[in-house]
């Protein structure tokens, strides 16, 4: 197998890398587990990963040249992390449609120029829902983003599932919950506080909570995300049945709900380090994400969720 | 008002530039209908109208030059009719791209850069939705394509969405039922024999129809489609709440109701003329369209389906 990570040198591209090497393998084209050779992280940055089976090659998605040489002939498994997250998606919305749109369509052409069509998993998001929404949002609720790159997010995986449909990729589009906790500094994803009012606080920092502590959030541990990114490249295809567009197990809390499972956990010394700041730019966005999500496919391929949102803080702290 | 209409040669596009020129008006900005002073019809051919405020542009729509002339400054209403059809989007993949979705990006861009954001009346298609569908198709049904055309459509009505949110135009994205009777010859269309078997057998030659006559097909005539394509153009964007996609108003037949009706309007002799050949390759894609939707906004705007298949039929006739 060779593997190519987009977004190879972020925190959730090189976790997937060393998860891969530590299992060696992934499921084949006739879904056998097959030896892993060869990983490429391709990003704009160098990966950290010492590994004689990992390369990390540095360049722009968005550049053509540069897709074509990190889609190696015989590249079997491609997953594609690479974006530009929602808060910044929305700042710069040439760069958005850059990334998000054309790095994707790039990728999926020289997907579509190998011999055999790779596994390709897109990593969507749930921003690609909006508008009023039930709770939980069904598996067949209508694509209504109310940001650009929950727009974007759901053009890549329309892109994904008919690139997939004419059999020039076995495509899987997998809108992840909101990933926390995330170690290392903010980022320009609007739900970046998410990670950031556990792990600041954890680190003696005060934290911002753009968000009202009533706001509910879907969201999963790196742990989850990363396992089932893997469950979704190894189900077979007819797992999916007519779309490669997949809900996966997360789970639904509050902001508040966050702070005060911080408090229960590490002390309230801890937790009296959230500030609550209302920032309506991020505010705007995050209230209109969907708080829940069916997830009966994704279950039926075996995900799981954490069991509750104290996991997702111990596992962060036992691991830092 | 200056409006232009791309794929203004086109059957629909010269049809609505006649409706425009016989109303005079169209809603402005601030929704009071204002005097039409030009109407600019762009397409890959000239088009036949005669009038001192049309004016006929040649060229490429997904090039981007010829996009940028057809833009003009001042323009207040677009209508994008300009697509390569369900068939031909099937059959030559690149080109489905090229045209339905690279080409709707630079004219929305071009429409970006107008100094007022102009209406944008954006034409897609029920081939948006796909898979396991319920009848009728509710609102807020997922977009699920399952050919190229579809996946295309839904991409262009995800920009217009985001593009109309971002205040870089005035979208509406309208899914058109089949369109039919439609004059001319057959063209690429999966839908093309849904004319074909009323337009021919009039006109004394056999008709081939590719699907079973069970099979449920969502029509409107083109004198409805044409007033629906106008009153989304003119209804405020309030009135589409959180998504500018909107179902219009159609009628469920089957083919075999519609050769039926044919006999009942015009004869045993003329629907004899139809021939039922199966054509899995259009039947494959057509049988995987919805029978009917709901239309619960578009009612609301005023928009009205014709009475009956029979009507349309006798329009046809009366027009021809």
């Amino acid at each position: 197998m060779i593997v190519l990570i987009t977004g190879g040198a972020g925190f959730l591209g090189q976790r997937l890398a060393r998860r891969l090497l530590e299992l060696g393998t992934l499921a084949g084209p006739d879904r056998r587990p097959e030896r892993i050779r060869r990983i490429v992280l391709a990003d704009t940055a160098a990966a950290t990963i010492e590994d004689p089976r990992v390369v990390s090659l540095t360049g722009d998605v968005a550049d053509p040249d540069f897709v074509r040489s990190i889609v190696e002939p015989g590249t079997t498994s491609v997953f594609h992390l690479a974006a530009v997250v929602s808060g910044q998606a929305e700042a710069d919305f040439d760069l958005g449609l850059r990334v998000n749109i054309d790095a994707t369509r790039l990728l999926l052409e020289a997907c579509r120029r190998l011999a055999a069509p790779p596994r390709f998993v897109f990593t969507s998001s749930v921003a690609v829902f909006g508008g009023p929404l039930p709770t939980p949002v069904p598996e067949t609720w209508t694509l209504n983003p109310q940001n650009s790159y929950g727009t974007q997010k759901a053009i890549g995986e329309l892109l994904v599932n008919d690139y997939s449909r004419k059999g020039f990729i076995d495509g899987r589009a997998v809108r992840l919950p909101t990933i926390t906790v995330r170690p290392g500094r903010p980022n320009k994803a609007a739900s970046s506080f998410a990670s950031g009012i556990i792990r600041e606080p954890l680190a003696g920092e005060i934290a911002h909570c753009p968000v009202p502590p009533e706001t509910p959030i879907w969201v999963s541990s790196p742990r989850s995300a990363i396992e089932h990114l893997l469950q979704a490249h190894d189900a077979p295809a007819s797992a999916f049945g007519t779309s490669r567009s997949l809900n996966t197990p997360g789970l639904s809390v509050t902001a508040g709900e966050m702070v005060a499972t911080l408090e229960r956990v590490a002390g309230r010394d801890v937790a009296s380090r959230v500030r609550w700041e209302i920032d309506e730019a991020v505010a705007s966005i995050v209230t209109r994400w969907p708080a829940r999500l069916e997830t009966v496919r994704a279950e039926a391929m075996g995900m799981k969720p954490e069991p509750d949102f104290e996991s997702i803080v111990r596992a962060y702290i036992a691991g830092e």
